[in-house]
This record gives C-alpha cells, sequence and structure tokens, in this order.
C-alpha cells in the first residue's frame, strides 16, 4: 500500500538450539523474505556462486571493508574471515524487502552495535535438559567439550536482555510460526509507519 | 509453559473505521481470548444476563466505582454510565488469560492512562475516502452530522501517536490476521518474559 523500508531480523540463540532447523522451515514459509547472504575470504566451492552462496573478497578487500565499517558483524574461521555485508543488507531494505539473519549470539551482539534498527530474536531451548541433549546427542564431542559448549550456552542465554522478542524452540512449527508473527506485527508498529499514514491524511482532502 | 499473565489489548480507532467487524470475526477465530465485559447503569433488558452482557450496578455504586479509581474508562450515554472495570480485567489477566478491549478512540485514552501496560492498536482506514463512503452509506445520518463526524474521525487519527500498532482495514481477513500476529508476538517480547526464562536458568542445573 505504501513504500515501505523493510527490517531487518535477526534469530540468535546459544549454539544446540535449532536455529538453523527454524530458519530453513521459515523460508520454506516465506516468499517474500531475503537471506542475508555472508561475505567470506574463503575459497569458491564447486557449483557455488558469487552473490547467491557468499559473496567472495579477498583478504585485503575483506580488511578494508571492516576498516571502513562495512560490516555488520564478522569473525575468523580457520583463517578465513565470514561476514555481513551491511551495502547488500540496506539496499535490500530500501527496496522494500525484509532480510532475515540466523547468526551466533556474538555476531548478534555485533550487528545489535552497528544496526540497532534491527529485531533481535532469541530462540531459547525448552529447557538446559534438553539442550544438553541435543549438544550430546550430536556425539562427536568429548565430555570436556560438551561441558564447555553447556557452559557456554549458559552464558549466551544471560545475553538475552539485549534481545526484542524470546522464541522458545520447543516445537519447529511452534517456533517458525511465532517468528512469522513477529515479522507480521513489526510491520504494523506504530512507530515504523505513522509517519506514512499521516503523509495520507494530508494527500487526502475532505 | 510457565505461568504468564494474562495482556490487555485495546482495538480502537476512528468511528466508521470498522471495529466491530474486525473484533467479531476475531473472536471467531480466537478461543483463549476474553472479551472485555462492561459495566453499566441502563436497566437491564430480557435475556440479558449479569456478568455476561454487562454487570449491572445502580447510579451510586457506579459513581462509587468511578471515586475509587475502579474504573479504566467511563463515559455517559443518554443519563447512563458505561465503562470498563478495572478489577474483572486484572482478575482474567492474572489467571493467564488475555483480555480484548473495542472501544472509541476517546475511551482508549482513558485507558491508556489507565492501564498503560495494554497494548494498543489502531485501526486506520484504507483511506479517507473510503471512510467518508462507510460513513455516508449507513444513511441515517445529516450533511452536516456526517461532515462533523468526519473532522472527529480526523482529529482521532491525529492521536495514532499514542498506539503501540497501527492495522490497516483494507481487509477484514488482514486485520484480523495481522491483529492474531500482534497478540502472539506481544507474548514473545522479552521484557514480559525474560524473568521467566531466566527463572527457568536458575531452576536448572547443568
Amino acid at each position: 500500500m505504501m513504500d515501505e523500508n523493510g527490517i531487518l531480523f535477526i534469530l540468535s540463540g546459544p549454539s544446540g538450539v535449532g536455529k538453523g532447523t527454524v530458519r530453513k522451515e521459515l523460508f520454506k514459509r516465506a516468499d517474500d523474505l531475503a537471506y542475508s547472504i555472508s561475505m567470506t575470504t574463503r575459497e569458491r566451492r564447486a557449483g557455488e556462486k558469487d552473490g547467491v552462496d557468499y559473496f567472495y573478497k579477498t583478504n585485503e578487500e575483506f580488511e578494508q571493508l571492516i576498516a571502513d565499517n562495512q560490516l555488520l558483524e564478522y569473525a575468523q574461521f580457520v583463517n578465513n574471515y565470514y561476514g555481513t555485508p551491511r551495502k547488500y543488507v540496506e539496499d535490500t531494505l530500501a527496496a522494500g524487502k525484509d532480510v532475515f539473519l540466523e547468526i551466533e549470539v556474538q555476531g548478534a551482539m555485533q550487528v545489535k552495535e552497528n544496526f540497532p534498527e534491527g529485531v533481535f530474536i532469541f530462540l531459547f531451548p525448552p529447557s538446559l535438559e534438553e539442550l544438553k541433549t541435543r549438544i550430546t546427542s550430536r556425539g562427536t564431542e568429548s565430555q570436556n567439550a560438551v561441558l564447555k559448549r553447556l557452559k557456554e550456552a549458559r552464558g549466551e542465554i544471560e545475553m538475552m536482555d539485549a534481545y526484542d522478542y524470546v522464541v522458545v524452540n520447543d516445537d519447529v512449527d511452534h517456533a517458525v510460526r511465532k517468528v512469522q508473527s513477529i515479522i507480521q506485527s513489526e510491520h504494523c508498529r506504530r512507530e515504523r509507519i505513522a509517519k506514512q499514514y499521516k503523509r495520507l491524511l494530508e494527500d487526502d482532502e475532505l
């Protein structure tokens, strides 16, 4: 109805909580949502496309973008940089499309600093017991590594206060529906749209 | 999952915008919502039940409740008082059930003052032209009365800033879905539920 900007939604939460599963199911149902494409310095693999799977950059290019504050967040893994390019997000929002970013808690906190107008959703485990089961059942980690990850998860949950919404992932369908409600209702928030509606009043003559 | 209080939702907007239609359709779909029952001094009609259609009070009782700040809002029509009893709303919320109140803009502003923790939804006409058509097509009012109501509607729209959400009533189904999203997402707001989730952390041992 009106030329409205898109909104950046950030889904985060402790590792093991099921962020990826919720995000995948959400994208099956929502066709008007753009997934935030990451930027990386790792080599392009066969079949991957620039601007689809990742934006591929050299080390020098990436470090220049960091220096220019052109990344909403970034991190290094195994000597490669990964990050969220500000320009792609801002251009997509300006075109009126929502952007959805699924990310670890540390990355979300960086985004919060660089893009506070985003809507931050914290995915919460049904219980810590359940989170423990999920992390343990991956079976790829030693007892010590599991304990370390659980301790981290506890710390990450403490960071909930920086978020706008908390969605419990007791069931993927429930969680996805709640995220969809958050997306729809955020578009109805008065702060976002009052100006446009008032403009309508001025244009309209009684 | 947790013992959570209900939320008071207030649907308001200019006269002629279709508040009643949206409210009725919402109640057809939502079975976990309590309709806010009004209190009145008008006489009980045949078939009406106390505590179902209205809470019936004498003039003296009603005025005592006003004096005791026991009404979230009230007004006088044709020598009778009508109002929203605070106790019914608070008891229902404490029992974990949401309460839904559909009301004129003036009444909503009184509720805002007496119960700022409510969630205020402003129903917006698709256009002023459309509102004009709706008011005129009722056919019960003189040209002058229609103009007066339109001028009032314009003033009421200016009060949008006191609301949390704006929902455009371009289509009843759309509007109801948006209101349902607002209800669901408000239950996910971190300010409301973070305490409960953190309590869960304390109870849970790793």
